[in-house]
C-alpha cells in the first residue's frame, strides 16, 4: 500500500463507492425485474444470476484497498461535515461487510433460500410445525451473524443496527412500551365509538387500466417524477432506487377496491420521492439514511397525508370521475380511517398496525435472548394477539406464518415499520408548524411545499447524520412517540 | 498452475463458462431494460452501469485460468463431439477476448459512444459531413481491432469472423455476386408485373392493445413460450436471450398499420424460439450458433412462413375479427409481398432488402481494403443505389445515415442479414421436403412440425458445428444462394 495523502485516499474512496453503488444498482435492477417482469421459467437461472451479482457486490465491498484508504483518510482530522460523514459510513459499511466470512454468507443464503420454500409449504398446510425446524436453523444462523458483527449489551442489538444504525433493543423497548400502553386502550375506545362499518365500495369491478391511470396521476401530483422513475404492477408492492435518475415504485391492483392500489401507490410514492430526492452521487451522503427513515417517508405520505381530510378534499371529485362512483368526502375519509383489530399486519389500519409490530419485536427480542424457543412462538403469538389486540388467532396461516421476513432471515426489520410511523408523525407535525397553510395546499392539490420541506430537512442530508439525529434536526425535538400518539388521538378520538 | 487432469479441467471450464454466461445475462438484462423500461433521466447512470458490467464480463472472459484449463483439456485428444466443440469454442472466445488490450477496448467504447451522438446530430441536419470525421475515427479503430485479432487474406475477414465464424470476404463476394446478378433484373421484372399498389389498410387507427393481443396470439401459436419469455413494446425491435427460461422479444406498434407490428413480432419470434430452443446450459453447445444462423430463424418465420399464402389462410379470419377489417387472403398476401425499390433498408421488401445489404457489404469491404475513403461513402452509396436498385438518393438521412451500425462500430454485421435469408430459404426448402404436409399444417395453424424439425436440425446443436457446416447438415446440401433465388422466383414470378 503506497502512502497516500488523505485527500487522494478520499478521492479513491469516492470512486470506489461510486462503482460499488452502480454495481449494487445492477443487483437492484435484477431484483426489481424478478418481481415485475421475469417469466416463471426463468426463476432458477435468475437465482443463479442473483448469486453471482451478490458475490460481485460483496467482493467490491470487502476490497482491502478500502481499509488502506480509510486509514490514510483518518490521518486528517478536520474534514468538513459531509466528508467526515462519508468516511464514517464507508468505515461502517466496510467493517460490517468484512465481519461475515464468505463461507458463512454462502451458507446463510442457502438456508434462507430453502427456508423460503419450506415456509411456503407450511403455509399450504397451515402448519407452523412444518416450518419450525428450518426456522430454528435460520434463527441460529442469525445468532451467529449477530456474534460475527459483535454487540455490547445484547445480541439482538447487532441485528437492529443493520437496518437502523445505533438502534438498540433497550431503545426500542422504551419507545414501544409507551406505544403499547397507549394503543391497546385507544383501539378499544376508537372501535367502541366509530359506528357502523362502511359498506362495499361500489358494485362493479374497477378495471386495472383505470386504476393504473389514477394511481399515476396521484403519484405524479405528490411529486414522483416519471421522467426519473416508473410505476409497475407487482404482487407485493415495493420501491427500488436503481441509480441516479431511476427510482421505481410498484403497486398491486385489486379489482374490487381501488383504494388498495391507491394506498400502496401513495406509500411507495413516499419511498420513491425520497430515492429521487437524494443526490445519488455514489457516496453515503447521497443515499437514503436508514430503513426507518425511509419508512417514515412512505408512511407520512400514506397516513399523515393520504388518510387526511385535506387529501380527500382534493381527490374526491377526481376519484368519483375516474371510477363512476358517488363517494362523499366523508365516505372516503371514513373508509381510509376505519379501525378494526385483525389478524394480518399488512391489512391493518394505521392504529392497530403498530401492535402487530410490537408482537413481532417482543418475540424477536426474546428469541435472541434465548428466552424463547422457536417451537413456542405460536403460543406466545396467540397470547400477545389476545392481550394487545383482543383477537383470537385460529391458525398459523394468518398467524405466525403470515410474514416472509423470518423465512428470509430478516430479524430486526419489523421495528423499523413502527419507528417509521413515529418519525413520520414527528416530521409531519414539524412540517405543519413550519409550512404556512400546508393543509390548504394539500386540499388544493399542491404537494410541492411538503416535498420541498422534506428535501431541505431530510433528502439532502443522505446519511450525513445518524437516523435519530436526522429526525431530531428536522423536527426540532428529540425522537419521541408523543407526536404519533397525538396524531392518532387527534384523528381518531376527536373527529 | 496445478497439473490437472483433462476431465477435471473440462469441469472447471464448464463452471467458468456457466458463470460467464449468467454474468453476460445480467448485461443482457440491463441492455433490454434500457430499451424497454428505463426512465429517460436514468440514461447517464445506466451507461455507467453498462460500463461496469462490460468490464466484469470482459475480466471473466480473459481470466488466465481459462488458458491453463484449455491446455490441460487439450492433452486428451479423443473427446466426444460436444466436448470437443465446447473446447474449440471456449478457445475461440478466450483467444478473441485476450487479443484486445483493455486500453483499446476502453478507447473504442468511448469513441463509439460519442459517435452515436454525432450520428444523431448529423441525422438532425441531414448532413453526412457532420458525421464523417468521427466515422473516420471509428473506422480506424475497427482497422486496429481487425489487426489485433489478426487475419490471413484481408483485414475485413477478421471483422466478418466476429459475427460469423469462418466467414470471409471472398466467400461473401462469391455468394453476393450471384445474388446481385439475379436480383437487379428480378426486381425490374417483379415491379413491371405486379399491378397497382395496395391501398391504405382500413381507415381507422388500430389500438395498441388490440395489436399487442394479436401479436401475442400469433407468437404463441408459432411456438414462443410465454412462460419462458416476454413480448414488450420498444422503438427498434430486438430479441435477447437473458438466461435459461427467459428469452425476451419486442415489437413496435404503428397505429396506422397492424401488419408492421405483426411482421416484426413474427421476425423476433423466430429469434425468440431459437433462444428458447437451445439448451442454455452455460456452455457453447447450449448457445445459438452465429449471427447469420440466428437471422436465418427470424427470417424464416418472417419471410418463408409469414409472407406465405398458407400462413394467411389461417390468420386472415383472425386478423379481420381482431381489427374489424375486411381483407381477403389475396389482399393480405398482396400487401406482405409487395415489392418496391426504396431508400431505406428496414422498410424494404423481402426481395430488394438484399440489395441494400450488398451495397453496405461492398462499401465496408472497400473501406477495409483502403480502397475507399470515409468522405467518399455518400458518392459511392448514391451510385450503387442507382445501379442496383434504380433509385435516386436525395439526401443523407434516408441514405448513408440511415443505419446505426457504423456509429456503433459494427462492421461485418450487415452481411449476416442476407446470409440469414440465404440460410432461411435453404432450411425451409429442406423442411418442406422432409415434413409431410408442412404447408397444410401451417394453413391450419399448426406450427409444431416446423418448430420440432428446427429443434432437431438447428437448436439442439448450439455451437457444436460451424455455421456453414450446421446449415449443410440440416439442409443436406452445401450452402448456396440458389434456394433463396428459387424461393423468390417461385413466390414473385410465378404467382
Amino acid at each position: 500500500m503506497n502512502a497516500q495523502s488523505p485527500e487522494s485516499a478520499y478521492e479513491s474512496l469516492v470512486q470506489h463507492s461510486r462503482e460499488l453503488t452502480w454495481t449494487a444498482g445492477l443487483q437492484a435492477l435484477l431484483e426489481w425485474d424478478q418481481e415485475v417482469n421475469m417469466p416463471p421459467a426463468g426463476a432458477q437461472s435468475h437465482s443463479e444470476m442473483s448469486g453471482i451479482i451478490a458475490r460481485i457486490v460483496h467482493r467490491k465491498a470487502v476490497d482491502e484497498r478500502v481499509g488502506g484508504w480509510l486509514e490514510a483518510a483518518a490521518l486528517k482530522t478536520d474534514w468538513p461535515l459531509v466528508h467526515a460523514a462519508n468516511i464514517r459510513e464507508w468505515k461502517r459499511d466496510y467493517d460490517k461487510a468484512r465481519k461475515l466470512p464468505e463461507e458463512f454468507v454462502k451458507k446463510q443464503a442457502e438456508v434462507t433460500a430453502r427456508a423460503y420454500h419450506v415456509w411456503r409449504d407450511a403455509r399450504e398446510t397451515d402448519d407452523f410445525g412444518v416450518f419450525a425446524p428450518t426456522l430454528a436453523e435460520v434463527v441460529d444462523l442469525a445468532k451467529q451473524e449477530a456474534d460475527y458483527y459483535g454487540w455490547k449489551d445484547e445480541r439482538y442489538d447487532a441485528l437492529l443496527d443493520l437496518f437502523e444504525p445505533e438502534l438498540t433493543t433497550s431503545r426500542c423497548e422504551a419507545l414501544f412500551a409507551d406505544l403499547r400502553a397507549e394503543l391497546t386502550p385507544m383501539v378499544e375506545r376508537i372501535v367502541a365509538g366509530q359506528g357502523p362499518a362502511p359498506g362495499p365500495f361500489g358494485a362493479a369491478a374497477f378495471p386495472i387500466e383505470a386504476q393504473a391511470d389514477f394511481c399515476r396521476r396521484v403519484s405524479g401530483a405528490l411529486g414522483f417524477d416519471f421522467d426519473a422513475g416508473r410505476l409497475d404492477p407487482t404482487i407485493h408492492p415495493f420501491t427500488t432506487g436503481i441509480a441516479w435518475g431511476d427510482a421505481r415504485i410498484t403497486t398491486n391492483y385489486n379489482t374490487s377496491d381501488p383504494l388498495d392500489s391507491l394506498s400502496s401507490t401513495v406509500h411507495e410514492t413516499g419511498h420513491g420521492i425520497y430515492e429521487q430526492g437524494v443526490s445519488f452521487d455514489g457516496t453515503p451522503a447521497g443515499q437514503a439514511c436508514s430503513t426507518a427513515v425511509h419508512e417514515s417517508q412512505s408512511r407520512l405520505y400514506e397516513n399523515e397525508v393520504g388518510r387526511g381530510r385535506a387529501f380527500w378534499r382534493y381527490w374526491q371529485p377526481g376519484l368519483n370521475a375516474q371510477y363512476g362512483t358517488d363517494e362523499s368526502e366523508d365516505d372516503l375519509v371514513r373508509r381510509v380511517t376505519w379501525v378494526e383489530p385483525g389478524l394480518v399486519r399488512t391489512r391493518a389500519d394505521e392504529v392497530t398496525y403498530n401492535l402487530h409490530v410490537i408482537v413481532r419485536f417482543e418475540i424477536e427480542r426474546d428469541l435472541f435472548r434465548d428466552e424463547l424457543e422457536v417451537a413456542d412462538i405460536p403460543r406466545v403469538w396467540r397470547q400477545k394477539y389476545k392481550d394487545y389486540l383482543g383477537v383470537h388467532v385460529p391458525g398459523d396461516l394468518d398467524g405466525v406464518l403470515q410474514d416472509v421476513h423470518w423465512a428470509n432471515g430478516l430479524f430486526g426489520y419489523f421495528p423499523t415499520y413502527t419507528l417509521g410511523n413515529v418519525y413520520a408523525a414527528q416530521l409531519f407535525d414539524a412540517a405543519r408548524r413550519e409550512i404556512p397553510g400546508l393543509e390548504n395546499a394539500i386540499a388544493s392539490g399542491d404537494f410541492k411545499p411538503l416535498r420541498d420541506w422534506m428535501a431541505e430537512k431530510i433528502y439532502r442530508w443522505g446519511r450525513v447524520y445518524t437516523p435519530e439525529q436526522l429526525i431530531e434536526n428536522a423536527a426540532g425535538s428529540p425522537v419521541s412517540t408523543s407526536f404519533f400518539i397525538e396524531h392518532l388521538k387527534a384523528r381518531y378520538l376527536r373527529q
